[in-house]
């Protein structure tokens, strides 16, 4: 057809399919050919670790439909309309004549095609440092299926004893578990001092205590040569100078966003090295749309341009791209506010909104609280959740949540994404109606509960502190009085040891004797989640007590090792 | 202490100590008196299914606190400075002298207290049929814990062969799914046309196909009368005249608040029979306050009053009611957009905000939407969700959810939930920045997903009908072309045998002569969960087809018994 319009999209992964299938729906008649460097499409890349970590056994599952059609080229123009040429890889964009140019890598074919309409989904690049040794076998990252399929057959052959996993963010999280699942012993290395920089410090603390029930974990140390012998790894050494034998080592020190087409093209290059695009995904060529990891996109809280390279706004962003393609800026993608969950073994880990250390950063005023309390009922065998809440100082708007724990942390993230979406206050999620049943939650959900006890301390009712400053305080032999008010069957099986006093919270308006004489004495009240630690504060300040601070999330969200 | 103020609650099961708790939290010098006519306090009555079905088998975990402490006076006393008074009903409240009058149960001594401030929190009781042989032995109700106990022994003894549960509410849900575990043949028994009415009969008819696989569902017939023999329940005699034999008969027919004594205290009561308050849960009378199923409350959505007899919302209003009875009218509970949730066996169900019956009573403009998906991928073992979707015409906000299905539906429900709170629109929730990873849920979650669709079908993009309505159509014999979009490997396995044609998604732009020539035919399209099927129907719109309709949630959600 004469006035078929011609769109063209660049990358084959997440958003690229999404673009091509979206400018479908909006156009039968436009002619869509989507271009893949690599020999799959649409892989679902987020679950290469579950393939590795033999949760499934076939590699097709990661390139079906739902139905179990491999999505491959003949899938694309049977059900889509949409020509996909694989291994096929664009040299160049010219703007001006509004062309790609382009490679098939098996046959050698060049070819130039036209576009209307120019979709770059062109994704991001597993870093690899630039160390002595990276060059040998058995160094891997977890980007690609090739790298999956080769870390699958590891497991398969069950040969490799031992690993490495250099890097402590959420894709060296999930490959450490998929190794771990495949009966390797492994060593988790991180330059930083935490884990999941996307935490803050004390969530990140128990994921890693956490993940030392499992693995090996080196932190504030880093990779300085991978050592091999016949050209294959025997050991990774380390800055500061120890050796760790090894037959594997998989590199997840994050990824950089794919953008020398875009960049030689002339397209615009924000400051964080991703493609600069407005809200409707468009970049600095009005004909030119970008989507996926490749982009830089807005926090809605910050409002601060950030990479996000996660595998659902890629859709998101795809979708909008493939619209905005056919039907001019209609569509708009307003940004992120950074939400990321992993699954650690039993452990959910994740964060919607702002951190801590992000909300200081950006110079807002914020509260916070750390909640620790179960997802269910004791009855309904639930389990532990870690939240810890920011709001704003002013407005009570919720800026943050991080969740950690073996309880339902993907529900908790979920309520709170959507409360950050809806612009919603503490005060707001004070009465928030959610589904309640046993089964399901407590009858006040941890969420609730959390925001109860942020209002409290928002109303003055108490004043908490963490249980690093805690420790810092011990460590300085600061002049405090501890108070341990659970029950004495609980400190015979778990107790901090750094001089407190037991009193269980029931006893202690007939033990006031017990307390220190003078009012103004700083007292620290605990328990094993702090809620009987927050009402022995209540009842300190009711009898005078001035300065009287409740350990936040108690012993469950102490981050050391504890002591008997 | 002279100046001590004086707080008196009546009823101890879930509102009532929250509200003397949260009293004693803001006042520790505060005089607190909690009165329970029964001789439990603070029982989790959500949890007795639980215990009746051997979820556990220790009752005091329905008693105990987190840490396994029983809630009996003396933990009340000792840990809250609260008095407990159990087996103690209150015989009146004397507004002008603010006294209320009690009777001890077990020794008949009676007296009479003063109050600065009073909160009512006397529930509700379970209603029971004015039904011949209602006395009969065997006819219970789940409501107290002494029911739990009763039905708990009949599990253990496990004599018991049939029995039936009479009212298909969340109650009778629970109840059944109980005795069902505890290996009796259960028989549900409605006398509405449907099960559980607060969701639209499609998804209830769902939920009622699912249960007919685990016990006989009789609907639109109630029970005439109990037979016995020797005083004991034999059968149970429905209004058609079927005698169903039977052992044993759970009675959840709803509650209705007990607001006798706020009655006769001239207090006002609302029209829908539950004591009137307003946002701070102060009655007509100031210094008395009410909280929990005994009240009317506002639905948030339609500003109407409504009874919302659950026990999360119990909580928060009994939290609200106790903190102003010390600091005044500070605190507020706006109300409730009723969400509720049941597990029933491997399936959640439940719902946020407006059915669509529920829309059309409060005369709101609505769109629709009915989407079938997973929660998770295929290689993650995902599980369907098929969920119902309302939102305002005009503006697109989300005005309520209804999700049912083996996938995880609180999650789905929280997130609804927090975004009808927060005031979200469809176009919000299109971006929405929820959790994502491949143990948790698809790449665009089932919520995303379904804002998706009825951003679509706002847009026009396609028009939905429900297969109701199709059933309907074939029935009545229209002239439809209905035209099934799977793979032939699929319609092998199930068909609707409805005088569907199959063209698989991917053969029909290549068989588009096989379609009518008539391009104003009316046509079906559908597959498995209709993804293929709104495909199919974009592409026929584009070929020129006028009046091409998609049967949403495809046959996932084609609530009648299949044929092949």
């Amino acid at each position: 057809m004469e006035n078929q319009k011609k769109i063209i999209v660049i990358g084959g992964s997440a958003a690229g399919p999404k673009a091509a299938a979206r400018a479908r729906r909006m156009d039968e008649f436009a002619e869509i050919t989507m271009f893949q460097k690599g020999p799959d499409l649409s892989m679902a890349s987020c679950g290469f670790p579950y393939f590795v970590g033999g949760f499934f056994d076939d590699r097709n599952k990661l390139l079906c439909t739902p139905t179990g059609v491999v999505r491959d080229p003949k899938f694309y123009w049977n059900a889509k309309g949409i020509v996909a040429r694989i291994n096929t890889e664009i040299t160049r964009i010219d703007r001006r004549k509004k062309t790609v140019e382009y490679k098939d890598l098996i046959t050698g074919e060049t070819g130039v095609q036209t576009y209307d309409k120019l979709v770059i989904a062109t994704g991001a690049t597993a870093n690899r440092p630039p160390i002595k040794g990276i060059e040998l076998d058995g160094i891997s990252t977890l980007q690609s299926m090739q790298d999956a399929d080769y870390l699958r057959k590891i497991r398969d052959e069950g040969k490799i004893k031992k690993a490495v996993v250099i890097g402590g963010g959420l894709i060296g999280i999930e490959t450490l578990e998929a190794l771990q699942l495949s009966g390797i012993e492994l060593t988790m290395i991180e330059l930083l001092p935490q884990l999941l920089t996307f935490l803050d410090w004390k969530l990140a603390k128990l994921v890693e205590n956490y993940l030392k029930t499992k693995a090996n974990v080196i932190t504030k140390n880093g990779v300085a040569e991978f050592i091999g012998e016949n050209g294959k790894l025997v050991a990774v050494k380390l800055q500061n100078g120890t050796e760790i034998p090894c037959e594997l080592a998989v590199v997840a020190i994050g990824v950089r966003p794919n953008v020398a087409l875009a960049r030689e093209a002339g397209i615009e290059i924000g400051s964080l090295g991703g493609i600069s695009v407005n809200e409707h995904m468009q970049t600095s060529d009005p004909d030119i749309y970008a989507a996926g990891d490749c982009c830089e996109i807005t926090n809605l809280i910050t409002g601060q341009k950030v990479l996000a390279p996660y595998g659902d706004l890629a859709n998101l962003e795809g979708r909008v791209a493939g619209e905005n393609c056919i039907r001019g800026n209609v569509a708009t993608f307003p940004g992120t506010i950074q939400t990321g969950v992993c699954k650690l073994f039993e452990y959910g880990v994740g964060i919607t909104g702002l951190s801590e250390e992000k909300a200081l950063a950006a110079g807002i005023d914020f509260v916070k609280v750390i909640n620790a309390s179960p997802d269910k009922p004791g009855f309904m065998d639930g389990k532990l959740l870690v939240t810890k809440l920011i709001a704003e100082t002013e407005t009570g708007t919720i800026l943050g949540a991080q969740c950690v724990g073996p309880g339902d942390v993907s529900k908790q993230l979920a309520i709170w994404a959507t409360a950050i979406k809806g612009g919603l206050t503490v005060d707001d999620m004070v009465n928030a109606d959610l589904p309640y049943a046993p089964p399901f939650s407590l009858a006040i959900d941890h969420s609730i509960a959390t925001a109860h006890i942020l209002q409290n301390k928002m109303h003055g009712l108490f004043e908490g502190i963490s249980a690093l400053e805690v420790k810092q305080k011990v460590d300085r032999g600061e002049d405090l009085f501890i108070l341990d008010t659970r029950g004495a069957d609980e400190y015979e099986e778990t107790r901090l040891g750094i001089g407190e006093t037991l009193i269980p919270v029931g006893m202690l308006r007939k033990r006031m004797n017990e307390l220190p004489t003078d009012k103004s004495q700083e007292i620290i009240t605990y328990c094993k989640i702090s809620l009987r630690g927050y009402e022995a504060a209540m009842l300190l300040k009711a009898h005078g007590y001035t300065n009287v601070k409740v350990m936040e999330g108690g012993i469950a969200a102490w981050p050391f090792d504890k002591e008997k």
